[in-house]
């Protein structure tokens, strides 16, 4: 692994696929064959890229019920501690409708509302990730939306993953489809014969699910398009080299594009973890995707102290930190760009991946700067409310007028007025 | 103004303006010039575009003490008043981080953290809008934002008009400069010898600082991109016809797709305002641009009952909406989707664009069934905090490893249980 000093440096900033601009015509024509014809055009997208012919694409109890047959009774009972822990964290993000109110009659407030309706994409393809299910769906859940639809491509028996399908249960969804792919996209964003629409769609997918998702922004709202996965890790010499090598070698295994830094002040550590690296990632199963990425993307930075390491986190802006640092605690509140940030030696990233609570669904490429990971606040929304008495606009309304009227906006000051008109206020 | 039964209904959106091919051309030429010449290009934009040649982009000191000079005492006063309003609105809304622990040394929470910096577009032209200058920037303000920049073209004699910089003095602002248009969004985004880059942008703008936010979104964020306004009004027999009208009017005069709705059960309210709006219009000063938009985008619903209005103003979503009926702040609960909620005689729309605290910036073309008023969550960002304990691993190690291999992760497993052999806990 590369050992850089600090000054040259330094982003993790990866460029984001785009597609081309015929994946984007694929894709813009599959949205316009879903809004004109409905179901026929989702079966005949399903027929060709899934190569399976549906009857019905809805995923029956009685699927479900085979699911939880397939997958043992262990994976179960984890899945269901794992739901509860994530459950558990999101319900503290819940805030409740607030007002204001003040002596002359004036209320002010916000009412929080869950949005009605939610889809979750979730990929298809070699592996299931139960986990996405739970991280994407369980929020929505708890934010009190009541209408929750999952969309997955079925395989070419017509079939979802049983551990998707058990996560799809314990997390509380009740309406699933086998379609995948942009028509999938693009049936819950305006709806077909069998798919209502939606007011919002999140989860990750391909190229292919990321234009659709784009297209339709704006007609429903949908959550972050998320480029490859990173972890930097801040440490000193309290730290052990192999524990660290194998947090790198963690998240690089999920994707050539992934990117895996370690910052510390230590020359030695920064060797140490360096051949670590070497000589765990030769008996990995993902070694080839692991040791892509760690040579395109992986890096030690040498820093002159904790101060300028934590200044290379900022910059960095981490989707996911680890601090294994003597009182890595202290090192919190300087910390001002990060996903998830896991502290101290136990706090190994997989514990938030899969089980801790937090969502594991986070800003990458450096926008945790100013995005936040996946939360409660996702799936409801704010309407303000506002109640002025007589007496408050009485005491307000020339200033409001005159406000209105220094912008040029003369009906707006008539409608102020006329109300203290009507009442000889004016 | 048109009256509708509600079966013949219904949507309030309005295509959004996406610009044409060469306009995108024109703003991805301004962004590359900007980003490869820096204040040199801005320098020529600024002449080409505002068509006045500035030595320098800051707004000086004296500049700011002489738009104190040029506008009266009494509107300072009311900017004043209206950014204390605003400001104690939305320190309402400021969250604490926060964690949960457990007996077994488990910390989880969240912190929250604003963002570094943040970038707020005013528009230049023929009006001044001080009020989105307050709406913009006290939010940004009061998340703990540490640089807010505003940018706003100059007119010919390199000046910015005076109403615009005491409002931005008074919201705090400390760094103005006068550029505008796409390059001024450039030069947010990825910085000039003179203005350093933002993490987010906000503020309204022309089709082309539109299409720049567009480009530029993902390196850095920006706000919603916002389209025309709209009102609902949601009354009975206990409203005046003439106060309706004018409220339906004063969103009307503000652009012509704006778009003004009234739902009702009475078809004698229906008819009374039908011609109070007509009767009003007539001496407004902006009538030209107030008849279209009640023509075009004009429409008074009739409904059976209360229930079904309710329903239909939940179907528009709207970005403002009055409740004009008895009890009207019984209704509160049942309405879904609304930007801002003005209830009763006395709070006509208008007191929530300037003064009563309330963002003005809110969801338009029916968003608000997923978006929320701009506010303070807009300004910060949450990071998860994730602190395991060598005995909260130790309890659930084996079950996150079992995880990471049911989805094919084996490196994630052998990064927790790394830690356990290490321990001789394995």
């Amino acid at each position: 692994m590369k050992i850089f000093k600090v000054s040259e440096l330094i982003s993790i900033k990866r460029s984001i696929e785009t597609g081309t601009s015929e994946q984007l015509d694929v894709v813009k024509k599959i949205i316009a064959e879903i809004r004109t014809r409905g179901d026929e055009a989702l079966r005949e997208f399903t027929e060709k890229f899934d190569r399976v012919s549906l009857s019905s694409f809805s995923v029956t109890e009685e699927e479900i019920e085979t699911a939880y047959q397939q997958v043992d009774e262990r994976f179960i009972s984890i899945v269901q501690e794992a739901a509860e822990n994530i459950r558990t964290f999101h319900e503290k993000q819940l805030r409740p409708s607030w007002m204001t109110t003040e002596e002359n009659g004036t209320v002010l407030g916000q009412k929080i509302t869950p949005l009605d309706s939610v889809g979750v994409y979730v990929p298809g393809g070699t592996a299931a990730y139960p986990s996405s299910v739970l991280m994407n769906v369980i929020p929505a859940k708890v934010a009190g939306v009541k209408r929750i639809v999952m969309v997955s491509p079925p395989d070419d028996q017509g079939l979802l993953p049983a551990a998707v399908l058990v996560a799809a249960k314990e997390a509380g969804v009740e309406e699933i489809y086998k379609v995948g792919g942009a028509q999938a996209i693009a049936a819950l964003a305006y709806g077909t014969e069998t798919i209502q629409s939606v007011d919002k769609i999140t989860g990750p997918g391909n190229i292919f699910v990321a234009l659709a998702k784009r297209e339709v922004f704006g007609d429903v709202d949908i959550d972050m398009i998320a480029g490859p996965s990173e972890i930097a890790i801040l440490a000193d010499d309290t730290a052990r080299a192999d524990e660290l090598a194998a947090d790198l070698l963690s998240q690089a295994e999920h994707d050539p594009r992934a990117c895996s830094v370690l910052v510390t002040p230590s020359f030695a550590l920064a060797e140490a973890v360096s051949v670590e690296v070497e000589k765990q990632l030769s008996t990995l199963p993902r070694k080839d995707i692991a040791a892509r990425s760690i040579s395109d993307y992986g890096a030690i930075y040498v820093t002159a102290d904790i101060d300028e390491a934590v200044e290379t986190v900022n910059q960095l802006a981490p989707e996911h930190l680890e601090i294994i640092t003597e009182n890595a605690i202290e090192l919190l509140g300087k910390i001002r760009h990060a996903g998830a940030i896991f502290i101290g030696r136990y706090s190994s990233e997989p514990v938030g991946d899969y089980f801790a609570g937090p969502n594991h669904v986070l800003p990458t490429n450096g926008t945790a700067r100013f995005s936040s990971p996946l939360n409660v606040d996702d799936f409801q929304k704010k309407s303000s409310v506002i109640i002025y008495s007589q007496k408050a606009l009485t005491e307000n309304g020339a200033k409001i007028a005159e406000f209105a009227r220094m912008e040029g906006l003369e009906a707006h000051a008539r409608a102020v007025e006329i109300r203290l008109k009507n009442d000889g206020k004016l």
